[in-house]
């Protein structure tokens, strides 16, 4: 039986190798992730059972899917079988001046076209305890849109906590969009969670004086932001990750924690990128760990964020981190020595 | 100026290394390939000016389909830029009894959704010789029928010779549809190439006593095949490539070239294959070549089997071969003694 | 719940790239393989639940074992995780007159070093169906063969049915070693399987004029082969396989089941080899699936020798493939033909 | 019709994978590059029509060529086949304290044996905007002097720009010589390119105060080195970059631009260093683009800058970056934050 | 005729490609080395004739070893051929904040399996200069401990010096055997090297004020641990290595020589690390070449230092530099500008 | 001390992966090789100490040749270190009816610009038993033939025996002056060797009805050229191998010994091919191993083709085998078992 459920697309990620431009290689390797994917592998790193609920087409790369996912011992027996085809995005590295670039070919996915009553939500959630999703879902589609909204209608009858990561999109809605959907969903939220730029492109909450491309950072902006969400969506939790792009190949890492309405900001890591790509998505796999397992919030946003700074020396998307690394890093060794 | 126009779908190849299996393997190479583009590359490669038409997207696949086009002087002047995506398909490589499969992820392709008038065939049949396309193209969309459609009429106004390989995608369409519309495309062609399973398919008409599974293969029902196609629908030049699969590491592979009420067979290679996906293709660009440069039908389907054949022991669709390589085997030199 | 139980060891298999000898190269591609774990893995492609039973280090080598069992969805819960080390096997692909070669470094793995009473056999034979195990396993040690009895005594009471292949290694022990253990242990055995020097080695039953380097098989010797081990030890079923080695690239492949007094013959597979190495163990998944679910002895011969024919072209010890892949090629279709 | 033209060597680039030293590896990657090959890439890909002349061998070597350079859409009509070989060097990646090494195997090369006479410099310069060659080329051989004098002329008589980076190579001429040809040649230069050594290598024109090791820059050290490179030479634009060799790891990296009796420098960019080597080409490949294509002096030198700081995230000697990608730049965004 | 003899193990280290985690990877490439082979491997390179001495296993790894060595020169004619396995160790590289880590797999090696009086002491070290081994010899087995002391009283009789790296593997034996077995050993010890927390580990003599983790190095507590070595011991020379661990990426690196009464301190190099494993023992090589070629200790600090310092960017356990190259950077050269 | 010496070029030797053609990959493996140096090397492999005598660059490639030839044990002491570039080629694999191909760099290499009297013969053959020469040599250079001349008196003076291979290269020299040179050679030549083709090019001499490129063999033609060289030249010993081929996949391989007035036919294999370069030049490794060590002509003619048989289906032209390996296959295993 699976404590957590998360519901979305994942996606073939092909990737050169190195610092290779797209047009430059004819090499590529591939793995799979998506936003809420990749929460439920760290979860399941963390010894949490977790499910993950979409669907993929009915050939060698759905099947890739399943397998991918089962080895990390997540649950797949919710995954839809049927459809088109598996969305897919290119991840090409970048360095120092020279940003990453990502490049969505994730159109006409089977999970985007699924249809309404597909998932056979009370069934899916029963005996669960929390529910995951994130704002890429509902930008798949207007059928995605329902679906969530199925799925977070019967969370709230089963008293299930239900956790969004608002993750704006442009290429899959305009602001506009994403604010009148976003918006009908936040009643069902009750952990919300969002970056430096989400609450405002989503929203229209601005963090002041804070220069997102220029690494600059507001505290007392942030702490603004996530009270008004509070306000406005009734969410218990806010939870706004911090980064500072100094460059492709460094950037600061930090997050806070809204609750109870207190706010309570986390240690800063400095970190040479290994892989940025899912970085977001392992401070949520981390949170959630936290917020099951942990009590003491300055303790819940210190493991979520010691969490993703390793995931951002880690190749791919997926997480590959256990709790005990984790700790280690909180207990402050990040010294990089050898371990044997 | 081009001699020769080739129009129809190029897509991203995927393919694993060696002989593994797609749901075995993370690492793939990619290169582009499509039906008519094979062709044009051929063509190029034997010193003829051919241009391909198509439309790609714009982003960076669609950028390396340009530049990989250009390399082999290929014109790309006529390939337009838009639409949502670039069709990809994986190739997984049999060997022995283990046939090789593909696997396609080509709909909603920017080709396949382009829309009639797209293509300003005045212009861009302009002092063209020869127009060349597949069963392929259409079977893509019926927006495609229409243009195709659009190019045929226009070839005929201009008294530029047709050329049509048959090849019938099953997951594109259902025989009935391929044989109504295929149907009416062959009132334009003069030169129609099949397979040894194509025109039963697509016309119906097949060819007694051969057991293409079983690999066996009778001469005389081919030249029956090729006069019902002759008769039906008033072909000048009908070309049938006769493959013997004994396995999926070796094949028998000769053609039929059927004109002026003759028929002329080539020489027969067995041949074991390094990558086979692609070598109908082959055939047809040398076929081309043939057509457009040599006189005598016998040398003229000798040179078309002895460039695919050796496309057979090529990685990868686009033909490699120069026309020096191809005289080289016609001229009874298949022993593969080292050239320094 | 699963239906059948595997137990043995799982290695590590470090093979280098192509037809490269492990002193040539200094990059390996690592894989994981065992004789009972590749008919584990074979079974749940079959869509049969198997679990497999061994023992594997606290370290990543161990973790890796356990992600790759669960990403075919073998049941890994009866893993246990401790001792010293994972065994390793480097794995040089032969071709023509060179043989492929195995180099073992497969001392002190943690499940030879196991001890009696660590598995829990009665509960995880508990709602059991079927139990398979080899002669590599008792092999390993004094240890394994405790361990191998406790298992087959609670079969016997829970009325598990036992397949065990007898599959002699020369360099886990001697000639006479092997006598005696597994004559103790074939008291507990329903299906024994053997290839062509096995009963031989083991059991001194001799086929006469076959002569297994020079790749001449004599039927008849092989039914009285059968027959002796079916006198002998009472097993109900006696399937022999029969490899004709003609080269490290080229293969025949068949095989016997003798059951009820009759014997019967597959149809033999000319096979041109990919990999070799793991072509018995797919041969035993290909007959358990048969016996579990096929009535009909020639079909479940003629399965079993077609879905391990498959796997001789397939990467790595573990077989690939699936029902409908086997059935078509027991339907006749070893053409190889691309699958589109 | 191209309005720029090319003129040097294009060899091919042995590169070991990642930081390996050449006796260190067995596989290495070629691609292919030069001083002004480099440029006409860059040209390219900013959308000005360029040609690169030079000479390659009748192999397929030099097939390779031609095919990279078309697959940029450089023209390559101009290029000659034959001679004896293509140039080759080894490019092995420091890092830290350790500084890359370039290891040549250019001599004998068709280009540097090319006789006087065999460029028909009349046709090939007909109806050119601008002619782009670098000291490296008049290196190669007295021959290569030659026709590079030949080329120069023609450009005057014709009023054809032509601009000339010193690029001073101690492998292949003494700084003697250097000083004696290239002061030959400067009459005829109008856009004079030089490193923060080449001017002193070539010309003994020294910027005082400046330590080129321990990277330390003197802004009005460079003025009045450019200063009188024009005095002497009487160039219309002298620009010098700026590196600041922090290590093999990191540079610092700025440029100069002096024309009309007034110094334009740039920002400077630390970068983190993918590939250095051809980051000086690509700066000449924007420094060409801006003064065909912007007015403003100190909007040249910040393209040219931008365009080159990027060009040393990029793998291989071309550059790979579009207009709007170094407008980014240029724009301030060096934050590295993810393009989706 | 060898001058040094190295003694001790030497075993396969494998290691993903990048940044990879062992468990993400199926590729993996195959290097070799050890403490005592890599300073064998650095004195070759300087030119020093060097022997290492150990036990390999009698199949294509024990073979894979004599070829690597013989490849730099050092002579293997002391290398015995039996025993069970080569010990074999995984490498994974760590970055920023995760930690690099090494998971051996080295019990019931052939060295560590050896038995006393089969190494034949006399005539190995007959005319030898100078003998190296290090703690981790010793640790492997009691049988280690007996061989290691047997060869070091031959040395006191034959007069050779000996150096004697501490290396303290705390997998390999606990700090209270390490301090028994080492303190025995020591009084045959001339030279005497440790890194930053060896000492402490081994013999309890702690540096105060120095935090490892925290990577601040107090000076004069080093020279009082080094004063303590010498007068416990009677060793004529301490070497310590002075690491700074800031994080995975990156270090500062510097050492002492405590000889004569007097410290001399090296430069500090701080160090983008490419692989840091093996550091200390290039350390080590370096040292031991200037104790056997240069007077000067100041002088042989800054060698040693400086050859490590660039082994620091090098892949692979052996350092791969030539007294050039070192030399180069003792000359202030750490600017990593291009060799052309 | 070396018993055979072996004098002649080594190139770097660069491969594309698989059946890539050259033009097709920016992958290349890089390995050494040269006609004389892969019988060094095999003698070395069968226990000969032997030594390899020719002129490389001071560079990296230079120094990885020294440190490949002392991988496998073959002196390098009387390698010289100077000259300008070491030779390349490249290798492109052929399959079925598309032949392998060679390209050569290799003019202007210090080899075959090394000057009369570079090479110190009186003492690099002091003590020496064999001299190994191939028609390679002399035809790189006139330098090359007096070097050649120069060391064959002094074998004569020492009463060293000789062999050459006779290795016709038409790229390198006509068959005119091959004749001459050649001839004026053979008087020291005690072995003589020629593939099917060798004699008739360079000597004229012509086995009647044998079809080179048709794959049939004439045995008493080769008989007769055997004499004729003997007669003409007075070699003791003339070996031919004879090669029929098939396809550039699947070769026959035999050999005839003619000495003594009597011809020795092999055994012939037909050999699935993996490398065929440097096919011959490990028959005559395996043939110099027979003459040296063992006394029937039969058995050395079936030492020489097994050992070469095995060749074949190793990448690369070094040949990789022992002497257990060659005598497994001449005692008729050729059956391609797994060896465990």
């Amino acid at each position: 039986m699976s404590r957590v459920i998360c519901f979305g697309e994942i996606m073939g990620r092909l990737c050169p190798p190195g610092f290779k431009k797209v047009v430059q290689t004819n090499l590529f390797e591939l793995t799979f992730a998506g936003g809420e994917a990749n929460v439920a592998v760290s979860l399941a790193n963390y010894g949490i059972d977790s499910s993950f609920v979409t669907k993929v087409p009915d050939n060698d790369m759905g099947k890739s899917v399943i397998r991918v996912l089962k080895s990390y011992g997540v649950d797949t027996s919710n995954v839809l079988v049927g459809g088109e085809r598996l969305g897919m995005y290119y991840v090409e590295k970048g360095a120092s001046q020279r940003p990453s670039k990502v490049i969505y070919d994730r159109k006409y996915s089977s999970i985007s076209m699924a249809e309404s009553g597909e998932f056979k939500w009370n069934s899916i959630l029963d005996g669960v305890e929390w529910f995951h999703v994130t704002g890429i879902t509902p930008a798949l589609s207007d059928n995605c849109i329902e679906i969530t909204l199925e799925a977070l209608k019967i969370c709230k009858e089963k008293g299930i906590k239900v956790s969004c990561d608002l993750n704006y999109r442009k290429n899959l809605w305009s602001e506009k969009k994403a604010k009148q959907v976003m918006t009908s969903l936040m009643e069902y939220v009750d952990v919300c969670i969002a970056n430096e730029e989400d609450a405002e492109k989503v929203f229209g909450i601005k963090s002041n004086d804070t220069d997102v491309v220029g690494g600059k950072i507001n505290k007392d902006g942030y702490i603004l932001v996530a009270k008004e969400i509070e306000e406005r969506f009734g969410c218990k939790t806010i939870a706004i990750t911090l980064r500072e792009s100094y460059s492709a190949s460094v950037n600061g890492w930090s997050a806070m924690i809204y609750t109870g309405g207190n706010a309570y900001f986390s240690k800063k890591y400095d970190i040479q990128l290994v892989d940025r790509v899912g970085g977001g998505d392992s401070f949520v796999g981390g949170l959630l760990y936290g917020l099951l397992e942990i009590d003491n919030p300055q303790e819940v946003v210190e493991f979520a964020v010691a969490a993703s700074c390793l995931k951002h020396t880690i190749e791919g998307d997926f997480n590959q981190v256990s709790i005990k690394d984790v700790k280690a890093l909180m207990a402050g060794d990040g010294s990089g020595r050898v371990q044997r």
